[in-house]
């Protein structure tokens, strides 16, 4: 007597949810874990952060910081979060396009309720963020992934194509990527935008991107992200301050149709009843707030990059096959054996946890978290070159 | 090219909305006005939810207090709740019972989702929250309203039996009520419990109750709220921390599953995914730790009962019909000549701001909120007397 589908969702445990959760067992059992599972940030917020959380907090009145906002977020944090944009990307954004939600799923969640008309299509490329199919086929559209570019994990824009249909009303598209690390190159993008416009026209409706970036700010070795929208007019983008501010757990985010979106103004009608749908009121108000006082404020990437380059120059060195993320804070890296289910539980049985690639569209890669400490990674690197011994 | 329901729910003002937005621009125009259209909690939060907020960010690591928790919560934060609720109706609630949301919306959302087989059916009982029927439209049940008992505003079983067929899931339950103020009575519940038993064992399948209790502390004259799951085992709560820690804008809010329920365990991971599939990632990390440390705060409700008392004398004396309420922040009055709509127009010429009941399921009566300032309260009795004056 309850719904299936939902039952399936809840029962289910993320396999990086189900790695994580033995390392906290193995950890509380006297254990030695090399836990690279789990994309939990590990470098503190920037102190701005709490500062502005207690000033805030002691500086305005109950009524005020804790009352509802109105749905789409306060006109203030709004307007802020438009204006670090438009000062960043030389973009005019009104600050009515932006949406504030509780973090970046339920802006995915609300976007593509609002394109999910009969039939509805969404692409993603592989390799992506496992949640976009639930996120996908929960609201009322169905999932289409796009496979892989092997070579150098950025989009294989032949594939797509084969794969963008009449009812094609979106693709996802998650840069700097995660499991990937990587980020797409302009080129990359600037053909994307070129198989849409001309699908879009071929199919006589826009074809959206959804820009989900919630890795935006995560760059190293001074790779560009470009701004989507100035490439492509029918983007939405997807924002969450998880990683640029280290505070996931705070669940703050955004939606930000910009006007130059066809139809941007329905579109943005859509999302908004349908994040009403969904139960969203309006985004923590404490949190908006905090983003407004703190959006121009970046992480500290030192550690990340650290790992990112001692990781990968120690695994590559081992003979493991990995392109070079800049990006984000993963390393995705070809499984040996070719089967990383099976390698996963090798390395799980020295403790080691990694996260098999199958959820991600990938099941002959796995992810390595890079958000880990130093010092433990270090203390893993002779696991990993045992283990590749054995396949060699 | 968007999905129209989606559309027309976001572009569907709310009718309270619609009357607060215009009280603000007639006050930015220097205008008087008498507004009781909006259920804002007008008492700010007790001291300690400001303390525990400051708190909690000057002691505790960052990562630890801005970072994830599990999808239902941290469990220090479960365990709080279901001991606050075990030692208030002594009850035996586990904490992995609890399940924490953004407020009690996407707990709603959330669990009629998982309850959304083919054909479901959800009934309400008017007055009902306006919000419940997107809420339960938007997640694939059907809305089955429930005529209103004109009399006390209580349930009428015998309409709500009626109602009642193989398809029907469940029945939402708010109590306080919104927007009669009203409190149900333990002889209600107990004849709504036999009524649903008596039902749930003539279709072969469970009815849950989903009791909606936002007001639940919010109640004056020594008005008893029966524990529901004490008189109908099959009942799951939904809750929100925004009346009675007055922190409405900062979303946090539970489902609970009790064991007692049928099929808990099903139920509870069916919630989940569903809250998954919403984009449910976990509420606010810092907004769990506060709630946590005052579950068993309440707030002075001394200014909502004055106001309460105020304005149902005041409104009675001059002829308009209202069951006094004994719960919530509202009245529900009688519209003189019986259109709530044509009520409320007559009164906004005066800059008097109260909400016809149409959307809550009873098109004569109109919504008074009292959380307001008493002194704006007292000033607005002239014309509110003027009004009904015009119809007698």
């Amino acid at each position: 007597m309850v719904n299936q589908y939902m039952l399936a969702l809840g029962q289910t445990r993320s396999c990086i949810r189900e790695l994580f959760e033995y390392g906290i067992r193995q950890k509380a059992a006297g254990e030695t874990v090399y836990d690279f599972s789990i994309g939990n940030p590990s470098i503190p917020a920037p102190p701005e952060v709490n500062e502005s959380f207690v000033s805030i907090l002691q500086n305005t009145d109950s009524l005020s910081v804790h009352g509802y906002t109105q749905a789409p977020g306060a006109m203030d944090a709004r307007q802020a979060v438009a204006e670090e944009l438009n000062s960043r990307y030389g973009s005019n954004l009104r600050w009515e396009s932006i949406f504030f939600t509780c973090g970046a799923a339920p802006a995915l969640t609300s976007v593509v309720r609002a394109l999910a008309v009969e039939g509805a299509e969404v692409l993603a490329i592989a390799p992506y963020f496992a949640e976009y199919r639930p996120f996908v086929e929960g609201n009322g559209a169905a999932f289409v992934p796009v496979p892989a570019d092997r070579e150098k994990f950025q989009i294989d824009c032949a594939a797509l194509e084969e794969r963008v249909t009449a009812h094609t009303q979106a693709v996802i598209v998650n840069s700097p990527n995660n499991p990937s690390g990587v980020v797409y190159t302009r080129p990359t993008l600037e053909k994307l935008a070129e198989v849409l416009t001309r699908k879009s026209r071929e199919f006589g409706h826009p074809i959206y991107i959804i820009s989900d970036e919630p890795y935006r700010e995560l760059v190293y070795d001074g790779a560009e992200v470009p701004f989507l929208p100035d490439l492509y007019p029918n983007t939405v983008i997807c924002y969450s301050y998880s990683k640029s501010l280290s505070m996931p757990g705070e669940r703050i985010g955004y939606v930000c149709v910009p006007d130059r979106a066809a139809d941007s103004k329905l579109l943005f009608a859509a999302a908004a009843g349908a994040a009403r749908s969904l139960g969203h009121v309006c985004a923590p108000s404490l949190q908006q707030r905090v983003v407004a006082a703190c959006a121009a404020s970046r992480p500290d990437l030192e550690a990340y990059d650290r790992n990112r380059v001692a990781l990968y120059d120690a695994l590559t060195s081992y003979g493991y096959q990995c392109v070079r993320p800049n990006g984000a804070f993963y390393l995705f890296v070809k499984a040996p054996g070719g089967d990383a289910q099976a390698f996963s539980n090798r390395a799980k049985e020295r403790n080691l946890l990694v996260v098999p690639g199958g959820d991600f569209g990938c099941p002959d890669y796995f992810r390595a978290s890079t958000c880990v400490s130093h010092e433990m990674l270090l203390r893993s690197l002779p696991v990993f070159k045992e283990l590749i011994k054995e396949y060699q």
